[in-house]
C-alpha cells in the first residue's frame, strides 16, 4: 500500500508549492481536546478532575517531588509564554515587547542577501540559540488555524497572521529519553514541560534575530498554526502512527515551535526516511497506548472526532480516549513517544539500522522483533528517578 | 608563595562555616562599572558612546547580522529577566509571579527529607532543568550586596534578602567555545548573551522546583550577591587571574546564577584543582587583554578601583580600563575567557593534563609553552562565523 499521508506533491489552488497534501479546510483550534476541556460538556465533566483534584500519591513519579519537577519544567511557558493558550503574547509576541535595554541599535534596513544566504544564516543562528533541528517551509493557509480559543478568557476569535509571513522557520526541541522513559508519570511530564519552556525561549530568540536583520517575525508555540505538517514540510521528519512528528535523530522525542516571517528564504522539502513504512509494521505505540487511542490498522482519510483535522490519508488518533486517560492518570502521557523504536540515540548499530530502514522496508518486521527482544520500548515500569544516595 | 585568594578556611564573626575568606564589608553594587556608567561622570562621559552610538561596520563580527545574533541571544534577559539591573523581578522574582495556569497543585507542606537527600534531589533537578554545573554553599552576609542600583530608575536601595535564605544553590551555565573564540566581536558577545538568557531560564525553573517542594526560593542573576565567591565556595571552581570563576570542565567559559533558599541542604566546599598555581605561571589572559586590565604580577589584598571588592588576597582587575575598551570596541569583550588554557573540551590528553595540574605545579610552565606552541588561545583573528554556502 502506498501511503500518501502528508506526502503527495501537488500544486494546490493556493498556488503554493507546498510539498504535502493538506486538508481542504482550516482547523478551528477550539476543537482541540485541550480547549474542549473548557467548553465542551462531553469532556469538561471529567476533565475538571485533572485541573483541580490532583493529589500526590505515594509511588514513584506521582509524589510531591515528582510533580514539582513537572511544574518547574513548564514554568517559562506558564509564566512568560502563552503558546498553549494564545498566540501573539508573552515570549510569543509578534512584535518586540520592550526596548527597555537598548544598548545596541535595532536594524533599520533589511539585510540584503540572497534567500540561500539568509536561510543558512537563520539556521545557524537558530541552532546556536537552542534549536535541535531546524528547517524552512512555505506557510500553507490551510495549516493556519481558522480561529483560536483562549483557555483563560474563553474568547474565540479568528487568526490574523499577516499574509506576507509566507515562510515558517520550523524548530524541533529534543526531549531527553531519560525522562521520557518515565511516562506516564510526572518525570515524563517534566520532559514535555521542559520542551515547552524551551520552545518559548528558542522561538523568542530566533524571532528577535530575524527582526535584527530587518524582517518581521512571529514566533509561535502550539498556537496559530499546525506545527506537525509544517515540520514535515520543512524536512524535519515524517508523520508517525501515533500522530506525531518522527525525526531521524530523535524519533518522536521532540516538541515543535516555529517562527513565521516575511524574510525571503530558500525552502526545504519533505525528506522521508522510511517511517511510514516502518509504522505499517511496528505498531508498538498502538500496542502500548494505555487508552488504546492509536489506530492499529491502515491509514484512513478522515478521523471520527471533531478534534481530528480530516481530509488526508493518515493515522487518526482518538483524542477523547487519550485525554480521558490523562485525567485518570492525573497527568499527561507520552507512552507513544517513549516506546517508539526511532527514539534510539545515535550510534553505529542504530545509525546502520536507520540506514537500512531508509532504503528498504524488507527488514522492518525483523527490526521490530529485535527491538522487543532487546527489551527496548517497554511501557513504563515504576522505578526511581531520583538518586538520593 | 601560598595563595589564599578566596581559599583560607576560617570561622568568621558571623559564625558561618564559610569555606573562603571574604572581605569584611558588603559591596555596594552601585560601584560596579556598569552602574557607574550611569551615575559616575568619570565613566559616563565616554560610556554614553557604547549605549547610543553603535554603528555597524563592514568587517566580520561587527556587521548587522553579527550584532543581531548578540541582541537575540540576550533577549530573554532583556525582555523577561532583569538580573543585570534589578533583583527580585521578572524571571528572577523571589515569589511565584502568576498562577494563571495552575493545573497541578502547588505544594503546601515542606518535603520532609534529610538535607543530604534534598541536596541530591535539587541538584538532579537543576541539571535536568539546564544547569551545566551545580553546587551548594552557605550565604555569607558579606557576599550579599549592601545596596542595589537600578540602571533604569536610577534608584539606589538596600538589599533585603530574607535571613532564612541561608543556602545558595549555585549554577554554572556553559558558554560554547565556538562563539567565545570570536571575542571581542558580536559573535563572542552572543555567547555571553545566551549565557545570560539561560541564567534567567534556569534560575527561574530551579526556584520553581524548590517552591514546589514547599520551601522558599529567590532566584538571582548578577543581582543581590556576588556570584563568583559563592560559586567557589560551592565547589564549582577557583578564582582565576582574570578575576573570573575557572571551572574544571569548562574553564572560565561559564555564567553563574544562583537560587537562595531556606531549604536545609548539605553544603559543598571549596574544591581547588590547581588553577591558582597555574595562573601564577600562565598569564595568557593578562598578556592578551586588549586593554591590559589584568594584573600581570602577584596577588594583592586590595584593588585600586572603587569597583573592586578589596580585602582578600587575589588578582584585582582594572575595571575602568576594561570597560573603556568595551566602549572603544562598541561591544563587550571576553578575550580573557577565550584565551584561557582551561577552556579545553574534555578528552584523553586534556583530562590527563588537568590531572597533572591538579597534583603538581611543576609542569605548569611547560604546559603554557605547549599551549602556545599548539596554537591555542591566540587572541581573536577576524574570521567568518557564518557559513553562507
Amino acid at each position: 500500500m502506498m501511503i500518501q499521508s502528508y506526502s503527495a506533491h501537488e500544486i494546490d489552488k493556493h498556488n503554493i508549492n507546498f510539498p504535502l497534501t493538506v486538508p481542504d479546510y482550516r482547523y478551528d483550534q477550539k476543537n482541540e481536546v485541550f480547549k474542549r476541556a473548557v467548553w465542551d460538556d462531553q469532556i469538561r465533566v471529567w476533565a475538571s478532575r485533572l485541573y483541580s483534584e490532583v493529589t500526590f500519591q505515594n509511588r514513584p513519579g506521582y509524589r510531591q517531588l515528582d510533580y514539582a519537577l513537572r511544574n518547574a519544567a513548564w514554568n517559562l511557558e506558564y509564566d512568560s509564554g502563552c503558546g498553549n493558550s494564545q498566540g501573539n503574547s508573552g515570549l510569543f509576541s509578534w512584535t518586540r515587547v520592550t526596548d527597555k535595554i537598548r544598548r545596541f541599535i535595532d536594524a533599520g534596513e533589511k539585510l540584503n542577501r540572497s534567500p540561500a544566504e539568509l536561510s543558512s544564516i537563520v539556521k545557524k543562528a537558530a541552532r546556536f540559540l537552542g534549536a535541535d533541528l531546524v528547517g524552512i517551509c512555505p506557510v500553507h493557509p490551510n495549516l493556519i488555524y481558522s480561529h483560536e480559543y483562549n483557555l483563560f478568557t474563553k474568547k474565540h476569535y479568528p487568526i490574523d497572521l499577516p499574509e506576507n509571513h509566507s515562510s515558517a522557520v520550523v524548530i524541533a526541541i529534543e526531549m531527553k529519553q531519560e525522562e521520557i522513559a518515565h511516562s506516564p508519570n510526572a518525570i515524563g511530564g517534566a520532559a514535555t514541560g521542559l520542551g515547552y519552556s524551551r520552545m518559548a525561549f528558542v522561538a523568542n530568540l530566533v524571532a528577535t534575530y530575524i527582526r535584527g536583520l530587518g524582517y518581521q517575525a512571529a514566533p509561535s508555540g502550539n498556537d496559530t498554526a499546525l506545527s506537525i505538517p509544517l515540520a514535515i514540510a520543512a524536512g524535519l521528519g515524517e508523520l508517525g502512527r501515533m500522530g506525531m512528528l518522527v525525526t531521524e535523530k530523535f524519533g518522536p522525542r521532540v516538541r515543535i515551535c516555529k517562527v513565521f516571517t516575511d524574510m525571503p528564504l530558500t525552502l526545504d522539502t519533505y525528506k522521508p526516511f522510511g517511517v511510514t513504512e516502518f509504522c505499517m509494521t511496528c505498531k508498538k505505540c498502538a500496542k502500548h497506548c494505555p487508552s488504546q487511542s492509536i489506530c492499529n490498522g491502515d491509514p484512513t482519510v478522515s478521523g471520527e472526532s471533531i478534534s481530528n483535522h480530516s481530509g488526508v490519508l493518515k493515522w487518526y488518533i482518538n483524542p477523547e480516549k487519550c485525554y480521558k486517560f490523562w485525567v485518570k492518570n492525573w497527568l499527561d502521557c507520552t507512552n507513544c513517544i517513549s516506546v517508539c523504536p526511532f527514539n534510539k540515540p545515535p550510534g553505529h548499530i542504530h545509525d546502520a539500522t536507520r540506514n537500512v530502514i531508509r532504503n528498504t522496508s524488507a527488514f522492518n518486521r525483523f527490526f521490530v522483533w529485535l527491538d522487543d527482544l532487546l527489551g527496548y520500548g517497554k511501557p513504563f515500569q515504576a522505578k526511581e528517578y531520583w538518586d538520593m544516595s
